[in-house]
């Protein structure tokens, strides 16, 4: 991960992520994306199909890791393949990758249009998690409550990691989180 | 709740999904929802403002039932105020109601955008519980983890309440799925 902020693709990430900062998403094109990366239009379109993707592109590569733990564990508490897919997750977020995510956040809650394509990414991921579980034997009501556990601790740990001035690695806060609600639940 | 399915509201209502049902959610229009309820465009207006509307019409009643319970309880445990947030969002859906929700769900899901609405509304919903919790000087980290799984066992307990040949009341089923998180969670 030390090459994230290297090629043409990091670069025009990067660019587009200056860009929809200073004068918005809507208000960017992808001419101007690729201008402020020193490339041109033509090459934007290799590595993505449209403005938003540069937002939501590595979105398969995350899933598949959230995914290999429930996929590969040889536990079948429900519980502990959800925490196998959340260490999982934590890879997706090394501390490079950090103020990048920080200032993606910025972007994807100040449209509509993208909080709900965010919206949509998590659900579709909880429904993922679900099916995995139910593939390993996981009653299909526990499925579903301890996958959509799993995404709620994991956008909890994600809005803790990209805190100002946190500095702790994804995958400490994110066991954190759990326990937190593995307290909050246990106790009534 | 007896009198849910008289007047011209309802009857509209009735109606909108009859065709939603038939002829698809796109392919109706508002003159032929108040045609088959006999009544006027102009009085479908008086009561909706568009068409989605007849599907989310509720909300504003239903977050009120919802945000009750973490508003007036005593208790200040969390799960304590979720679980009373939830027996009051049970009180939505009397028995009268399950036919109509059953409904409504295959039209809504099978509709990517009034899919993606119902997220939006159940993201509202639990940033709404969220707040009311941090309110009562829930943590905000802990108000977010408790409003989320809240919401997950309303979701899981609506799901299961609509399903084919179930008979048990709402607030049973409920309260059933949040001793089974429970139980999942406080078990590693």
């Amino acid at each position: 991960m030390a090459r994230w902020q290297s090629g043409s693709r990091e670069r025009l990430a990067a660019s587009a992520l200056r860009l929809f900062a200073s004068q918005g998403f809507e208000g960017t094109t992808v001419a101007e994306i690729a201008a402020e990366a020193g490339l041109t239009e033509r090459t934007f379109f290799r590595y993505y199909t449209d403005k938003p993707e540069v937002l939501f592109a590595g979105q398969g590569e995350f899933e598949a890791l959230f995914l290999d733990g429930p996929e590969t564990s040889t536990s079948t508490s429900p519980m502990e393949l959800v925490a196998s897919a959340l260490d999982g997750a934590a890879a997706y977020f090394p501390d490079e990758r950090r103020s990048w995510s920080r200032s993606r956040q910025v972007v994807v809650t100040g449209n509509v249009a993208l909080h709900d394509r965010e919206l949509h990414k998590m659900s579709a991921l909880a429904d993922a998690l679900t099916a995995a579980l139910v593939k390993r034997d996981v009653d299909p009501t526990a499925a579903a409550l301890a996958a959509e556990a799993g995404v709620s601790v994991f956008r909890r740990a994600f809005a803790a990691w990209i805190a100002e001035g946190e500095t702790r690695p994804f995958v400490d806060i994110q066991r954190g989180v759990l326990h937190q609600l593995q307290a909050l639940l246990g106790s009534r």
